[in-house]
């Protein structure tokens, strides 16, 4: 059989890939996506940002949080979440999406493959499905995404000991978890177990957890999660994990010789990238220990008829990031005019309470002596704050003494990935300190913390 | 006994004397402001803005209406929505908000008087409380607002026929609503309760509903209305409102020989400002027939210390456009440097959906012929709207065909007042359509709609 010929073979149909291919198709390509089966919409709709966002907005609806604040810290608004509501939600959620994704690309006359891709040569991918066919593709997108990273050491069974992959699809909801790792993905699982009333113990090597989001932020959350029943184990190293069958309990010893117990352990250290299966040797290039591909700003591997985007290339990974790396491989690989403004992406954390930044913190600042100043809002300022019941939100926005330019926004609370945004088009426009404090804002919403965050600052002066 | 001496008194303590008042004394300057008892925060506080929109909120959250996309029609979160519930929130809200103003007037140094406020001469306020004293003012801000326009044809009895203002505190929610008057404060009311799941049935004189918005969103706010139940009786004049006592029910007799029954009837037909509550001539100045008092460009009326702002000035009489008036007239009667953007305040409708804009409308576009294009975005695209359960937001940006520059943002849907901000701080900084093409977006919000109403736009080019 021949081969079937595309301007562009695109391996993995997640946000980069998609945005990659609907580019192409747009700049009237002949385009192909290649994926799993049941895979559409890749990690991120099928085990990773759909599901675990989901699982938030339902928790944060169901338990009735927002409105705490009135009843007391015992009130649950909708009586004790169960696994089988957040396994509708999610699911439902995750079918939607995927058909949104398969439509898209369908409207936009992309042809879909399913299967497992791998090079044969340069130009040409095998797809082993039901059948093994191979297609041609004049320029390859690798768009294939991570798994989670497992240790040998660690016996998962995939119902006690489980990665984050796994944990969407647990059964039951434990009453004491363990999670090995306190990087984004592991932070935001934890906060939505203690915000359901699981004890959550949380465990990293690292004895600073984010440590590139502000301090202050960093210091709110940890309280919080704290207030909610969290105990940090930080600058602890795991040297063993294990599960005690008689009890039906799992355990992690510490090198200090500590030992946590719990009903379940999720295990969520870092993410391996899918290099390592795409026989890439047969293409002329070769993934890094994490699996990993290196390309350059034109996110172009060293075969020039090759790029890449998304998680499989590393930093930031967000789906955000990857959908914009995906078009704009696209726009490069046809000589089609692209502009980003690459610095100036946000940074959405989704646990509870949510946090979002974009621009500079205080530590690069200080490290690269900005004489900058600082206008704070606490949200129990807010009228509108009282009436979602949030009353621990706060937004921070860093701006020059000297010039007054706006240099970064940092908030903690409700909404913050929504309104952060609004920091964002004025960075990106050079804009001031003072176009807040000059502004109207619609009364009652949370976006007002910026007009009292600049008159804060302004009264620093 | 000598009158107490004040750079500033301000009469009446909503956000325009509010704020008028603490930028007065960030000033330096002596300030007074003076409230009927218990009014602290104005009709905004105690029965305007802020008991309408913890209703709201209150409702959406109580009524699990965000999860209903997911459980069905007939889904209800917390059982049935008691006045008990709602009264509970509202009043948290309103004490809480009422100290919030005390507590912020107080630290600024600003005098706080309880009492009725009337000019006895330019310069002096007699206040008459439990004892009747008087102030002077080296200037005065008149910012004592609006009250219900009430018709002497409507009995009303504060039970089944009220005033908006005595909505809020009213003992019993009825089944079947009459809503006279389709305005803003209207619709809000009347979505609340069709959002409960009371039969509304809507009468205004006009054809047309709100004139000033976007027809495509107006449209669709009157299909989602229609959807939960309301009647339209628009271009329909109420003759005769009267209560059948024996059957215990209100009815609305229209001009075109209808006749409309419910349980209750809600009169909101707009609003007569306290002009002529000041004995006004005493200052040699005069208020027009619907109460309302002529200010110049910086809220200098007539007599040049006198200054007037917030709803008492009229149109828009928001709370967010008279906090900034008062500011305003503040800084410009002290001479204090001060700048603002008067056109491009957002307006923030807070029905059930919620409605917000910023900028130009197709209607004043076309009649100003600047040849625009459209850009939209339907929230059931973006990821974020299926986890709240928004299957029928929407964003619609307009933008001019030759320099791509934005030109209007119209919002329909969950969190619309928050996210209007986005493209005002675009509009406001002259930037084009394409920023949001190039700008990476947090995944996944609803801040999204930009972005994909961007490339809908850009792509009818």
């Amino acid at each position: 059989m021949n081969d079937q010929k595309y301007d562009l073979v695109v391996i993995g149909s997640g946000p980069a890939g998609q945005k990659g291919a609907i580019c192409a198709a747009k700049l009237r390509k002949r385009v192909a996506v290649i994926d799993r089966r049941m895979m559409i919409g890749g990690v991120c709709v099928h085990t990773g940002t759909i599901p675990s966002k989901s699982v938030r907005e339902a928790i944060f609806q169901l338990t009735g949080l927002a409105v705490r604040t009135f009843y007391g810290k015992n009130y649950r608004g909708n009586g004790d979440i169960s696994i089988p509501d957040l396994a509708f939600r999610v699911n439902s959620i995750i079918s939607r999406e995927t058909e949104v994704i398969r439509a898209q690309l369908k409207r936009n006359g992309v042809a879909i493959y399913q299967g497992t891709a791998k090079f044969q040569d340069p130009h040409t991918i095998a797809i082993q499905g039901d059948d093994t066919i191979s297609v041609h593709g004049d320029n390859i997108l690798i768009a294939c995404g991570t798994r989670p990273a497992r240790s040998p050491d660690i016996p998962f069974d995939g119902k006690r000991i489980l990665d984050t992959d796994e944990f969407t699809f647990a059964t039951s909801l434990p009453r004491e978890v363990i999670v090995v790792g306190a990087g984004v993905v592991g932070l935001e699982y934890a906060s939505f177990m203690a915000a359901i009333g699981v004890e959550v113990t949380l465990i990293d090597q690292r004895s600073m957890i984010l440590d590139f989001v502000d301090r202050e932020i960093v210091e709110a959350l940890a309280y919080h999660l704290r207030q909610m029943g969290t105990t940090f184990r930080l600058g602890e190293k795991v040297t063993r994990v294990g599960i005690d069958e008689q009890r039906d309990r799992v355990f992690a010893e510490l090198e200090s010789g500590k030992k946590v117990q719990g009903d379940m352990l999720l295990y969520a250290v870092g993410r391996q990238a899918n290099g390592d299966q795409l026989e890439l040797e047969a293409a002329g290039l070769a993934a890094d220990s994490r699996g990993k591909i290196k390309v350059n700003d034109s996110y172009q591997t060293d075969v020039p008829h090759v790029y890449a985007a998304g998680d499989i290339i590393g930093f930031p990974a967000l789906a955000s990031t990857s959908m914009e790396q995906g078009r704009l491989a696209s726009c490069r690989m046809f000589g089609a005019p692209s502009e980003h403004i690459p610095e100036l992406f946000p940074y959405g954390i989704y646990t509870i309470p949510e946090i979002s930044m974009v621009g500079q913190t205080e530590e690069k600042l200080t490290a690269a002596k900005v004489p900058y100043e600082v206008g704070i809002s606490k949200y129990i300022e807010l009228a509108k704050s009282m009436m979602l019941g949030d009353e621990t939100g706060m937004l921070k926005m860093l701006f020059d003494r000297n010039t007054r330019k706006l240099l970064g926004v940092h908030i903690i609370g409700q909404r913050a990935t929504e309104i952060v945004h609004i920091g964002q088009a004025v960075l990106a426009h050079g804009g001031s300190i003072e176009y807040f404090r000059d502004t109207v804002f619609n009364y009652p919403t949370l976006a007002e913390a910026y007009k009292v965050a600049a008159l804060d600052g302004l009264n620093k002066l």
